[in-house]
C-alpha cells in the first residue's frame, strides 16, 4: 500500500494502517522507514510515553495490563508496545499479543503490540523510538513501553521515555537486582510487584537504603528534586495500581514545574537524531561488507594477515566512506 | 604506568601487566586503546578463541570451569572472559572472578576475568573483541568468552569465537529456549548440562528434532557440511567434559580442513574494523553532543520543537562531520 495512504488511514484510526506502519518501524526498508517518519513527525509530540521495566519474573506484562486497565478508567487511551530485546530471533510475538490482550480485546481505546526486530542493523534499540512516533502519530494519550530489564535496555527505554518505572518483586534475588546501579539511575517510579509475597518488606527498606546511599553522593540540584516513590502494588488483584498510576500523574506535574520536561524531550531528539545517523552509517558499512565494494575485503583480509591493526584499517573505512570513493 | 612498559610485562607474562591492560580494553580512554592495540596486534592471532553461551541457571560458569580444568590437563593454558552484558553497572566481577577461581588459583596456567563494561560507548560488544586481543597477545592457548545468552550477545560471541558452544540445562523451559533460532545458527557444539536431571532425553530429541528441521531448510555446501554435536555433561563431576573438549578438538579440524578457519578469522577481522569505525563515529557524535559544538543541541532543539524530522536532522549531522565543520 502507499505510505500517503497507511498515513492517511493512521489519521483516521484505522488499525490496520497502525500496524502495517509499525512493521515499517520494525524491519521496513530504510528509505520507506525514513519516508514514514519524514511524514508523521509533525503529527507526533502529544503522546505521555510511559516506560516498564524489570528483570524477568516480576510480573511486568501483568503490571503493565494493570496500568492500562487503571488509564482506561481514567479514559485515556492506551498503546503498549512489549519489547523483549532477549528474543531478537523469535516468532511469538503475535500469539503473545492476543494472550495480553485479554481483558482489554473488545476494548479500542488499547491497542498491544510486541516488538521482536530483526530488520534494523541497530536492533531494537533503533527501532523501539520509531515505533513510539508511529503510536505517538497514532493519538493515544499514552503510550507504555515495556521491556525485560537486562541492563542496557533499561537505560534506552529511560532515554525514550517521560517518565520510567522500574519494576521489582520480593524473592527475585532481592539486594542482587536492586544493587545495579543503573536501575537506580533510570527509576522515576518503583513497583513493588507481587508485594503480597514475603520479602516485600524487606526490598522495600534495601532499596531506600540505596535511593538515601545514592542521593547522598549525588550532587541534586533544585531542578531535578525528585525522590523516586516506591509503590507496593499486586498487579493480578489491582491493588495498589491506580496509587502508581497518582505517581505517573504526579511525575508528570513534577517534570513541567521543573523545566525537566523540555529538557527531556531535547535529550530524547538528541538521542533520535544520534541513533539515526549512527545507522546511516551502519547502512554504509552494511553495504560495503557485502562484496558492492573491495575496499573493507582488502582491510579485512591485512587485518587478518596481521599486516595491519583494526584501528588503522578503520581508519582508511572512514576516510574512504567520507571521501565518497565507498 | 608507560604504555610500553605494560606491553613489555605482557609479553614477559606478568599477571600486573595484563590485568592493566585488560582495564584498557575494558573502560580506557580511547586513544590509549587505540595505541595498545595497535602495539599488541602483532602479536596477536595464535590462541583458540572458544565461545560459550547459554541462559541463566544452566551452569555455564561450572561448565567453562571444568572445560578449563580440562584443557589444563591436557597441557594448555587457557584465559577466562565472563561477559555478563546484563550486568553493565555491576561492580561485583573481582568478587566474582574470586569465587570462580576455586580449583584454579593456585595454577598460574589459567586466568579468570569478569568483564563489566562502562567506559565504551560500544558496550560490551565493543570492548568483548578487544580484551580478547590482549589475551590473545598474552600467550595463552586458549582464550574462552562465557556470556549469558541474551539474544544478540550470543550472535556477538560468534562473531568473535572461532568455534562456539551453546549449553542448555533440562528444566529451563527447554522446547522455549531452544526454540530460539539464534542459538541453533550459532551453534557449533551443543552441551546438554546437568544431564542427570530428568528432561535430559526429552531435550536432546526436540534439539535434534529442531536441527534435523533446520538443516533440511537450509542449503548447505560441502565445506560447510558440520553437523554441531549434542554431548552430555554433568560439569559439577567433570562427567562429559573430556568428550566435550575432544569436540571442541574436531570443530577445530573440521575448521582447517573446510576452509572455514580462514573464512571466520576474514570475517572476525571485518567485524572488527566495522566495529571499531562505529566506536569512531559515536564518538564524534558524543564530543559535539556534549556542549563542544552547538550544532546537534540546535538540531535536536529543531526536533523537539517539531520543526524538522529527525532523518533530515541526521542527514545535516553526518554532512556536517564529513565535510570536518563538526
Amino acid at each position: 500500500m502507499e505510505l500517503s495512504a497507511l498515513i492517511d488511514g493512521l489519521a483516521r484510526g484505522e488499525r490496520r494502517a497502525l500496524a502495517r506502519l509499525l512493521t515499517v518501524a520494525e524491519d521496513g526498508a530504510p528509505a520507506r522507514l525514513r519516508e514514514a517518519i519524514g511524514a508523521l513527525y509533525p503529527r507526533t509530540g502529544t503522546a505521555r510515553i510511559l516506560g516498564i521495566t524489570g528483570s524477568p519474573g516480576v510480573g511486568k506484562s501483568t503490571l503493565t495490563n494493570a496500568i492500562a486497565g487503571e488509564l482506561r478508567r481514567r479514559e485515556r487511551t492506551v498503546a503498549v508496545l512489549a519489547v523483549d530485546p532477549s528474543s531478537p530471533f523469535s516468532g511469538g510475538a503475535l500469539l503473545g499479543d492476543r494472550v495480553r490482550m485479554q481483558g482489554h480485546h473488545a476494548d479500542p481505546g488499547v491497542f498491544i503490540r510486541s516488538m521482536a526486530s530483526r530488520g534494523h542493523l541497530g536492533g531494537l534499540s533503533f527501532a523501539t523510538p520509531q515505533a513510539v512516533l508511529v503510536l505517538d502519530a497514532a493519538g493515544f494519550d499514552d503510550v507504555i513501553i515495556e521491556t525485560v530489564g537486562v541492563g542496557q535496555s533499561e537505560v534506552e527505554v529511560a532515554a525514550t521515555a517521560d517518565t520510567t518505572v522500574v519494576a521489582l518483586a520480593p524473592g527475585m534475588g532481592d539486594g542482587i537486582q536492586a544493587a545495579k546501579a543503573g536501575i537506580l539511575e533510570v527509576a522515576d517510579i518503583f513497583a513493588i510487584n507481587k508485594a503480597d509475597q514475603s520479602g516485600a518488606g524487606k526490598l522495600e527498606s534495601e532499596l531506600r537504603g540505596m535511593l538515601e546511599m545514592g542521593h547522598a553522593l549525588e550532587d541534586v540540584g533544585a531542578a531535578a528534586s525528585w525522590w523516586p516513590p516506591i509503590v507496593r502494588t499486586v498487579a493480578v488483584r489491582d491493588e495498589g495500581v491506580a496509587e502508581l498510576v497518582d505517581h505517573l500523574d504526579a511525575h508528570g506535574r513534577h517534570l513541567d514545574a521543573s523545566g525537566l520536561r523540555e529538557v527531556r524531550r531535547r535529550e530524547r531528539a538528541l538521542h533520535a537524531v544520534r541513533e539515526i545517523a549512527l545507522e546511516q552509517v551502519r547502512l554504509r558499512f552494511a553495504r560495503i561488507g557485502h562484496g558492492k565494494d573491495p575496499l573493507l575485503d582488502a582491510l579485512a583480509a591485512e587485518v587478518a594477515a596481521r599486516e595491519l591493526d583494526p584501528y588503522t584499517a578503520a581508519d582508511s573505512l572512514l576516510d574512504a566512506i567520507e571521501g565518497g570513493t565507498a
